[in-house]
């Protein structure tokens, strides 16, 4: 029977594809430590649940296709707050980051046209790329070098005439990379130079480490109408199952087709943006402890892993991941093997194979993603098992 | 600047284009019957609000892709309650009926394929089939027919290489009309012949009347793995901003790859899972006062347009619209003129004009979409006011 070429070549999620095997450990009784995935342990902050507890009916009717205006202009305001001009006609309620990233894919590329992604990327980018049938160029970053952009020359060499835009993700997942105001220069030159759009993945935004800025891609109103951020409460708040997002952008022409897309769509969920509303409305000083809380697991993690031999990685600045290169050359054998023949004390670790978040083939085969989302001792032993896990592998394996 | 193709050609939805008119009349003081839009006024169930009361956190996570287990178990069990056999399995939850459509068309067809729909039709179809780049071939109805479905041959001569599904809504949004197992055999033939997919859309499945018994596709078992069921509750348990829908299907490989899509966007809104689950607990007993009240209000409507001279429709059999023909050349200069023009002791009316739900250029130019969902005294003004406001208008316009 037929069945689109699309629904073929959509890969199932390479992070959820070790479930089985992590279903199998668990019936067996072995505790696992997540590290394979970015779901925040933070407690979702009360004021959210309170609007939940708060909502009051009578009929939980279609709200506004844009989303509310008060969580639009909520949104703005927290922009605002960091010197970012923005009204609430410049924001789009999406259902979570990932519908912004449809969007955003739908609206500057036609099928067939090109997004340039520097890699290791966000794995979710290929899912959608290949439903809104785009095509992902990808920009080859390395761990040696911490991830960090590449000069210009290289990522001139990528743009063709089917080139829409290039997307930037910062603070990066997978990377925990935080590009500099000079590394976003100069793809703004090239953007400008070549009529481009620039999205940016800025949702891990308030999760940056040692007194580091966030330098927004808002920021450069050189090319303001040329600018789509794509947002999201997730992380931010511990909200993953919320489902809100943003598409933030100035390009009045773009904002009006984004809105026609979500037209279809009718609108975002009703209470769930009242909860996010609660969220802006706690204002800047809750990120305080949690940033601090985030930058010590960072700290516990680089020191962790570094003192593995074989493991490389350097210290990242943001997010909550780190990619780093393990003495193994099959990093997916690896993270499935630790699950299904590995345990110390009646425990393992789940960590997310490098492959998953690369486009370009045989690449990250020795890297996996950590995330750092457990509390601090959980952290070290969990860094305890992959040491020991990664000795009897290696011994095994060669 | 660059905008994509698709952006360009997605229409803004016609139902809201009215909106600024609305506006400017509410600013004027005038009150607006809204019988251009489907969002019931019968007040979301208390099960549903409690449940959001209940919700407790800690961590606002997210869910699996295919939405909470208990939840399809749930969906499963309701269509069992009508004979339909079904399990968790082949029930995945989506964000709204809208994603259920997004996602059938993306996995049925590629870009330039086609999906057959009998016209009118719902206006979102369109927006869904630009978004997924698949081509919607209109199969006319006639208001004279009741928009019943033509004779197979009629339906047939629409089949091309291309074409991958035919889409069948029943009860119809918007002409009200419910299909019977003949119309809907003569439909599975032609998929089993052609080796096609048939998608239904059966959200409005409890509003039918007359004691009529709804006919899902579901209940053709010789075309089983050939069809998917888009569902919704928004309309079933007044939850429009829910954003809670499913897909239905007992295909597995189409099931899979409408997984793939789904983990993309990561899980549907975890605290609404709950609150649909809350709805579907409930019951079927909830369904029967409003069924009698619809019904009730379906009379007083049909009773009233049709004493309207001029005015043309068969009496709707489920759902909550009816498509009826006016005495006017221009639907949209009309329903237009009524908002900015047109008041009775301060009160007009909203339509949603005709060619809205048409894709064939120059159809529905006299007709408008009706909806029911005002109580019965007011939709007995909002008859008063359209037959006098028609009356004036063909005086002006002829």
């Amino acid at each position: 029977m037929f069945i689109s070429r699309r629904a073929k070549e959509i890969q199932a999620s390479p992070i959820r594809k070790l479930k089985p095997f992590a279903d199998e450990a668990r019936k067996k009784g072995i505790h696992i430590f997540h590290l394979n995935i970015g779901d925040p342990d933070i407690p979702t902050p009360e004021p959210v649940i309170r609007a939940f507890h708060q909502y009051n009916g009578p009929i939980l009717g279609y709200g506004p296709s844009q989303g509310f205006e008060e969580l639009r202009q909520a949104i703005a305001d927290y922009f605002v707050g960091y010197g970012i001009e923005l009204t609430a006609d410049n924001v789009l309620i999406t259902i979570g980051g990932s519908e912004a990233i449809h969007f955003s894919f739908s609206v500057v590329a036609d099928p067939g046209d090109e997004i340039i992604i520097p890699e290791p990327f966000y794995t979710n980018y290929n899912g959608y790329a290949t439903f809104a049938d785009v095509r992902i160029v990808p920009l080859p970053l390395k761990v040696e070098d911490g991830f960090r952009l590449p000069p210009a020359g290289q990522i001139e060499a990528l743009i063709t005439p089917r080139t829409r835009a290039i997307l930037l993700c910062s603070p990066n997942n997978p990377t925990g990379t935080v590009y500099t105001e000079e590394e976003l220069q100069r793809v703004v030159e090239l953007v400008k130079k070549h009529d481009l759009f620039l999205i940016g993945d800025e949702v891990y935004k308030e999760f940056v480490y040692d007194g580091l800025q966030h330098k927004s891609i808002l920021e450069f109103k050189e090319i303001e109408d040329r600018v789509i951020v794509v947002d999201s409460i997730s992380k931010r708040f511990s909200c993953c199952g919320a489902r809100i997002g943003a598409i933030i952008t100035r390009n009045e022409e773009i904002y009006q087709a984004v809105l026609k897309f979500a037209q279809a769509r009718l609108c975002p969920p009703s209470v769930e943006q009242l909860a996010a509303l609660a969220a802006y409305r706690m204002g800047r000083d809750y990120f305080r402890p949690i940033r601090t809380e985030y930058q010590r697991r960072r700290d516990v993690l680089y020191e962790g892993l570094r003192s593995i031999p074989g493991v490389f990685l350097r210290k990242p600045q943001g997010a909550f991941y780190v990619i780093c290169r393990l003495p193994v050359k099959d990093s997916e054998h690896f993270a499935q093997w630790m699950l299904t023949d590995f345990s110390l004390n009646g425990k393992t670790v789940m960590v997310a194979p490098g492959p998953g978040f690369y486009a370009t083939p045989g690449r990250g085969q020795d890297e996996v993603r950590i995330a750092y989302v457990l509390k601090e001792e959980d952290l070290v032993e969990a860094i305890e098992i992959l040491r020991q896990s990664l000795e009897k592998y290696r011994k095994l394996f060669g």
